[in-house]
């Protein structure tokens, strides 16, 4: 099961997933945690998708608070193929399906107007026209609008969600006034938004959103999420050590 | 000096300040206080309007953080009155001029493109078509955007803002996407964003925002701001209690 440069190792501090990972490649990130604990499940969502599911984090940690059937989208080969042996190692073929390919048009194979959720942890920075990056490199790809912009995945997620589904993604705070601006042209209201701090005193680096396809306005600010406990140090706040602890089978 | 129904009381903890106050009126408020304190002011400051000024709260307490000229524009008959007295009670009828007036299309008046800095805190609620509000009454037109609109205010503050010039305002977090939208179409581009929160664990009920006339891009949002200390009682937070303590001529 196995490559070369593969490990495994427990999902970021959750007990009872287990994830492979690359050492030359992204790893199970913060914001993936973030996202997946922020977004709104209830007993109602049946049919999710994951746009740019990467190794699968987001699917992989959605399924311990829904048992509801996730499709992961991602264009990479080489994401795909870690992506379905961690859903094989931990025995969820059943509830996670990863398909490969573009997410610009995916409606079209997996379904149109038929996704109670979409979330999302896209690459968060643009490309410019004169950068020198490899856009043929993992990494860059993950990272950089390479494959899909902000309008794409959030035009796609117009075509994928029914009326009054739901939209969730983590991104950068620089970026909010476009985040809304686009979701708004898309009729995909911002409902929920959460900023995330490193730790007391310092700027928000994070932010946490979810829409809905409705009807405008009733937009709520969340109270802040800190990272850190204190102004020096690693302690992580009581809130980020339970997301880090929840356990397999919680279902919230 | 004082009519019917008018009380001299100190400006809402600020030492040094004065002014008259009406029982039936708007009484000066936490927000105006809030969004005094926001708002970056530096020595390049010379020239300052405060859009919808109502009894002068606002142009009193930034009296205290520079020594730039500020203009008040207020509609209202009864609240220009007051706001001039209060300026007479505390001496700074050289500092501060309060001109009676629309705000739309005031920059003919007082000024096209030669403001470093533009205050407002606007009426909050929009105007329903079927609502059966007195749009005669003083508090209704203070509260209701009855006389002048989130768009007037901030295609006005364009007007009169030179280039580089910094617009600040307060408003509710219900209608943050309206207000990036309007700012980004008037390019007047967001810089820097607070969200107040009444108290830990609550949603924020209040922004303060703060943009340029300038490029887009480079939106910071703050740190939060409580404005009680705990989850009950009414023990304002260190950084409240500052505001309300400050003192005259301590220019910051």
């Amino acid at each position: 099961m196995l490559k070369d440069n593969e490990v495994i190792n427990n999902l970021f501090g959750y007990d009872g997933l287990k994830v492979i990972q690359r050492t030359d490649m992204f790893h199970f990130s913060l914001d993936s945690t973030l996202i997946s604990n922020f977004v709104s499940i209830n007993q109602k969502v049946k049919k999710i998708v994951d746009l740019g599911a990467g190794n699968a984090p987001i699917p992989l940690m959605l399924s311990l608070r829904t048992k509801a059937a996730i499709t992961g989208v991602e264009i990479q080969e080489e994401s795909v193929s870690l992506a379905r042996r961690n859903i094989e190692l931990n025995d969820l073929h059943k509830q996670i399906t990863i398909v490969q390919g573009d997410l610009k048009g995916i409606n079209k194979r997996i379904g149109h107007h038929q996704f109670d959720l979409v979330t999302c942890n896209p690459p968060f920075f643009k490309v410019k026209e004169d950068s020198n990056i490899n856009k043929n490199d993992y990494l860059t790809i993950a990272r950089h609008e390479v494959k899909a912009t902000l309008d794409d995945v959030i035009k796609e997620t117009m075509l994928l969600l029914k009326n009054s589904g739901t939209f969730a993604m983590v991104h950068r705070p620089d970026r909010l006034v476009e985040i809304l601006e686009i979701m708004t042209k898309y009729q995909i209201h911002p409902k929920r938004l959460r900023f995330v701090y490193p730790r007391p005193g310092k700027d928000a680096n994070t932010i946490l959103i979810e829409g809905k396809k409705s009807n405008p306005g009733g937009l709520k600010i969340l109270p802040p999420l800190y990272i850190y406990k204190y102004d020096k140090g690693t302690e992580y706040t009581d809130e980020v050590s339970d997301m880090f602890m929840r356990r397999a089978n919680s279902e919230s």
